[in-house]
């Protein structure tokens, strides 16, 4: 299993598609998008579900993390049947969040990688993307790093998505 | 847990919507389509994975069967753990893909749903959404259903998906 | 030319790929979601721009209205310059929205299309859809159609798209 | 008026949402992905049409030229009725296709930009944003600007979006 965590637009989702290309096996690929994805939509602005401010500033209540919590349990046991997963998180909650993530994969082989890029840059890639809430990446960039450890970090900053890429299949026996 | 089966073009994605705006509780979504965007790109193209023919018809090999049903059992354990899970699936092999589900949802409580559509009309609603392969829609409408068990069964022919949802949700307790 | 004016979630983007395929030629197709999309990202929140309310209503300032007429009368270029085209559009002026078409469109051969769609359909397809704000269907249902003159009138209420485009189809010589 | 002309994966859509961001005034945008979306899906895989083929290499066919021409003339009328509009085009015919937009623009005042990336980085971006055909990138790297004149190149081998955007918007008075 690959863990990235990582702001938003710090380049996760470009790495995670370079990885499954780089890759010899077939890896599966989950994360917070998806599972937003799988939520009801009105779910998407609630209190109880995943709320997304003006100034770009995410909160999650109780019912996201009931769910959340059974998500984790469910790719944890994908994991334990043989698929290979990259999962490509954001930790809101920095060290807490990856503490979430190891109780569930107790005893699964991990690779803990963080993504990192200068909020300025994030903050400029999220105006190219056009899809995102302005003002999350800058919040997010250093926060969700706040207490993780990592086994690999890689900088978007000012290296391609393919290239980080590789440097995290190399890590991958 | 709900799992509704049907054709391509059925109308399984806006039933889905409906009941997820229709139960009181929060149910997470998931799909053959959310595990095929799950898979890296080069298995949408490939024996191994899955291949959509020029006539609509749909082959998957080894690979894809593999990683199915690691995620069938993550999906599984997420309704252990407490989710609520409606799952929107084509059973490709009839009966033979209910016996898959069934095997991995040992114990928990389920209600199969079987979304039927005739060809014609699912023919038509292909060519009005156009992101399908035209012929995957009369392919499989019948073909998914053979053999298969239902608890309830819907036909979106001549009814919208919110009163399908409607029916559906009056049989979760 | 043809025009189609309906509601939201009224089943006009899929009337017009059923049209595409039906109609021998080579038609384009462009709407208001077309133009939409070619705004800056900050007029799809603003006063000058367009901006819809939570209760579904949507109100445009006059910015929106100086680049949609500009607009119109590069739609209307394209149509004399030989090429087929499909408008789908939501008149929410009604009648004067139809008097700006008219008046771009001096001299070019147009059919005039009424979508037509019962509201409390409407707004079930647009949980359905579940990528538009809840309440525009049904405000706009019959809103849309206020004092506009047409050619043809097709109803999605118990039509399928492709029977309404076959109608459609037929009053292009 | 601004075109900007650049290869597949050079990063052209991610300026134009920044420099529709930059710029204090409302600027349209209109390009070959949009165009291509108002075609019916047959032509998007017939010889008249447009086919993309499986080393990446994209090939118009005559009904596509004959509709292009059309578009070219009502996004010239759309800029001499006042709107500002910014081009993202690929130019497959490079000086040639330069000339078709130059006919059309008459009298229009216009920036013409060149967007470089090195064919290696847009390659390996390709592969990152996973929804091109693989080789377009690397074969139209330096195709598009055969011949071509510009105002002003930006280059985003190494070069963020926002950047390229600011040093284009500095240009337009």
């Amino acid at each position: 299993m690959i863990i990235l965590n990582g702001g938003s637009s710090s380049g996760k989702s470009g790495i995670v598609r370079c990885l499954q290309a780089e890759l010899p096996e077939s890896w599966l690929t989950f994360g917070c998008d998806s599972f937003v994805d799988a939520l009801p939509a009105r779910m998407r602005a609630d209190d109880a579900g995943i709320v997304i401010g003006d100034d770009g500033g995410v909160s999650v209540g109780e019912d996201f993390r009931t769910l959340e919590a059974a998500w984790t349990e469910g790719v944890a046991t994908m994991a334990r049947a043989g698929a290979r997963i990259i999962i490509d998180d954001v930790f809101l909650g920095g060290a807490a969040s990856q503490q979430r993530w190891r109780k569930a994969l107790d005893g699964v082989d991990t690779l803990w990688v963080g993504v990192r890029c200068a909020g300025a840059v994030a903050a400029g890639r999220e105006i190219a993307r056009g899809d995102r809430a302005p003002g999350m990446a800058a919040r997010q960039a250093d926060m969700v790093h706040e207490g993780v450890v990592y086994d690999l970090e890689v900088d978007t900053t000012r290296t391609e998505s393919v290239e980080c890429a590789r440097i995290i299949a190399a890590h991958v026996r």
